[in-house]
């Protein structure tokens, strides 16, 4: 089975704390903390001026995206989320 | 009968938890829980510079939409909801 | 008398439960239930890039709208409605 | 004394109940009543893409309009209203 | 002393209503009353589309604006308001 | 030490009562009250349609800004506000 | 480990009180007090008519910004910060 996201939707699956040995650490006091997550798929981006406007992650990017975007599902018992593009805040490279 | 809807409205046929064999399990805690359904048919799209924007999905996409989105109608005994293009997340393939 | 709608106003002839042989039921439970009627006339359409953007629906058609749209006025007896057309969801045929 | 309107403003000589012989009756439950009244004078219209967009009503119409829109004001003992376009819903020809 | 009022703002000196000899008598049960008041100055107008959009008034109109919009301030003992061209709703000849 | 203001920011050394000698008194009464500061620095303008549209101010006027846009900051023991251009209503001359 | 801001957002490292040797000190009243920091890495910038408006701040610029913008973030232990432009007020040369 395959989830193709819609226009700027993007499907990630986000890491667990265990997973993101990256050095980033997340501090406790943030209300909205951000998270890390790996892109699977993106939508062909949203339609503007008579064309569309490609996403800037691809599938395959570690992101760090907005912790409350977005919407939970679950495929073949994997947890994943749809999120808008807006709600990734940066690649990790 | 023949429902067509306008601009960017789109006929669905919401799924039943039975007939979703997909592997999709969407999480009980999840405040609005994305649902599958199959698209009946779509609106010609809306204006846009002189020219109307297409819809992404067409009759026969089975589809991942939000939950609270859009509007119930009953059409000969069947249940089904007309979205806008936007509470339309992906496309199940 | 001829009530002549402005812009993408349009004039409508709500049908009550009984005219509506077309077997929509509306689902009781539905907050804001869409209803079924009767276009009477249309405005010429909203200024968009020095034209206007004729509107998709016309005189005659039967056509489902949201039930908290408009206002209502009583011509000649009758109770009808003025809509923005994008408080209307579909045609039905 | 001339009072002229700005830009898609409008100048309304509301109609009382005993003016409106046109059959229009509304309805003493909705909250949001239109009302009729005849267009005294006009705006140039709003600027848009460099030039005015001309208002589609004109001195000496009979309009419906949305009650609580506008700005009260008293001309010579005359009980006036001052509308923008938008709140003009039909003109009653 | 001079104050020159920036973009589409506008300088206005309101009326009392022993000035407002026009015939205008403002209803004491609207919430908020248009006023009478003649222009001191005006802005330049708004930045549009690589120019700037003039203003519809000029010193020296008499006109009607919005009671509750706008800057009061004091020049030379003399009590002033700055609004914004969009409270303004009539020029009054 | 030398602060740049960016986009459409404007940096202002807000003057005390003392300072004010032109004549402008601003009303006890007023909720919001403008009040009088020089230009000390102006950003190069907000980007649009491919280029900077520059700023009404520049360093060195004296305006009348509305008191509680912008934020405040102390440089070098001055307490100055850096505030968004529409904050400002009107040069001082 | 590398972090590549996406869009208009920027890294950023706040500076603590003891660091900010610039003079700029913030008076404890204000409600919402802008911070310095230095900019670690920015992003392409935002789309824009068919191409990227590019950011007006560049890594190494020390900024003041809104303190409470943006998402705080934790790298290989350092506290940063990733916020939209417009969240930062001023380049401090």
């Amino acid at each position: 089975m395959h989830i193709k996201p819609l226009g700027k939707n993007v499907l990630i699956k986000p890491l667990t704390e265990k997973e993101t040995k990256s050095g980033i650490l997340l501090p406790a006091s943030a209300k909205e903390k951000p998270q890390e997550g790996k892109v699977i798929a993106v939508g062909e981006g949203k339609w503007e001026n008579d064309k569309r406007v490609p996403l800037s992650v691809k599938a395959g990017d570690k992101v760090l995206f907005k912790q409350y975007g977005g919407e939970e599902i679950k495929v073949d018992g994997e947890e994943l989320k749809i999120l808008e593009e807006e709600d990734i805040l940066a690649i990790i490279e």
